[in-house]
């Protein structure tokens, strides 16, 4: 496996990372295809706005190039990029001044079934909830028990994915992907201020949709008005766009805007 | 520093580690004096409980042999324990079966201020709250972003510790300690259902307490009935007892119940 370490080819890092002790760190996972990341400048800002919030003292133009390096050297695959605050003394109090480290992990693209992206999927209800907390919602931080204890309530074949809601019931997100509704045409998406990953995948499409005219939401979103949607789908910055088809008893059918964002996201993957 | 990484003498780990990527995992921090860990049973039946939630499958035999041993070459300072749950694939999915990992990290006891102890410490009031998240309340898991933002809000020396509310405004507990209030001769602690950390030296003065004979109440606690307590101290398994003196403008009388539970906590971590 490929994988760097703050720039050396070496797979393990200290004991004391702080990415380890407290989840002190952010990641992106980059589709790359001919050597080129997908979705570069939304990584990079996305990263930059996690550091932001995290007050994690980042070198970006030292990140961007070991990334183009690292994709260049992968070829085709999934970067996978862990940023922490670097190694900890003892205790919650960060230092300072934090050394960052840099992890990047090559994998290969996941194999999906074809019927994902042509079909869609079914949607498993998870009954873990997201907790709200506005200060670090929308992030992609380390700390991911909640996706980890979603993730482990199903183990059939026959769900791709897992309907995430908040603590108050609010419809927020699948377990690894955003989720869109589409109701008389106007595209929807949650509100991710107080819980749920914003996913570039999801920021890039709604400014695409914007851009083509299709008039773009980002609110609360209801289960009823989930069930009552025209059209749902999930999207990730790695398999693209999948429609929904199926919540238990619930069915939706497969529509133009979902097959229209679905191309867009092929274009940016390269796939 | 006298590490151990699943038995090893080793400072690295793979980062492949769900701990890592995930926060996939659990910690403690041991007070170690003549070779014997402080508090073992608490320690070692709160890492089996978050183990049993987490669904980590633990061999507790060997964590406590492992522990043992570590504690005797260390002799005097602190463990810190990390069981992960080791290595991972690609997602969130917890791979099956899971082959968990301990870290043993060791470090010499924090030097506090004496006064601390013997005059109390002022609170700092975080801005950072607990997020309500009933499905990881009590443990003492490695998402602790929450603890890590709350820390960095003080940086002076005045502050020993910081007050953290949840989302509610409920009183639950210090950054890294847990809170008591008396009133009226009643020892009241945060229920800790919702968010908050259940320290093993919490678990262990509750207990201590109820035996003597003295009325422990485990409920909500409004920041109103903090400021009217009569008395308030925090505790953890590496400090023991801190009676706490203020909380901005206001301030606390140092009572008999807090240097009652104090002396108990001395004596169960040998200082």
């Amino acid at each position: 496996m490929l994988c760097w370490v703050d720039g050396q080819p070496v797979e393990s890092l200290s004991v004391k990372d702080r990415g380890l002790a407290y989840g002190d760190g952010l990641f992106e996972t980059i589709a790359v295809s001919g050597g080129q990341p997908s979705l570069l400048q939304r990584h990079l800002t996305r990263l930059a706005d996690g550091c932001a919030r995290l007050r994690i003292p980042v070198d970006l133009t030292a990140v961007h190039s070991q990334l183009l390096a690292f994709s260049q050297q992968l070829g085709d695959g999934v970067v996978k990029l862990i940023l922490t605050r670097g190694d900890g003394l003892r205790g919650y109090a960060p230092p300072e001044p934090a050394q960052p480290r840099l992890v990047l992990q090559a994998g290969a693209k996941p194999v999906y079934p074809s019927a994902n992206a042509e079909l869609g999927v079914r949607l498993f209800p998870c009954v873990m909830r997201l907790a709200e907390q506005p200060v670090l919602a929308g992030l992609k931080h380390l700390n991911r028990l909640e996706q980890v204890l979603a993730r482990s309530e199903w183990h059939d074949a026959e769900h791709a994915e897992g309907l995430m809601l908040d603590t108050s019931g609010r419809v927020i997100e699948g377990v690894y992907s955003n989720l869109f509704l589409v109701n008389a045409g106007v595209l929807v998406t949650a509100d991710l201020s107080r819980c749920g990953v914003a996913g570039v995948m999801r920021a890039e499409l709604l400014a695409q949709a914007a851009a083509l005219g299709i008039k773009c939401q980002v609110r609360d979103i209801s289960l009823e008005e989930l069930l009552a949607a025209d059209e749902v789908m999930l999207c990730n910055s790695v398999y693209g766009v999948w429609p929904v088809r199926a919540l238990q008893a619930h069915g939706w059918s497969l529509g133009p805007l979902t097959r229209k964002l679905q191309a867009i996201a092929r274009d940016l993957l390269d796939c």
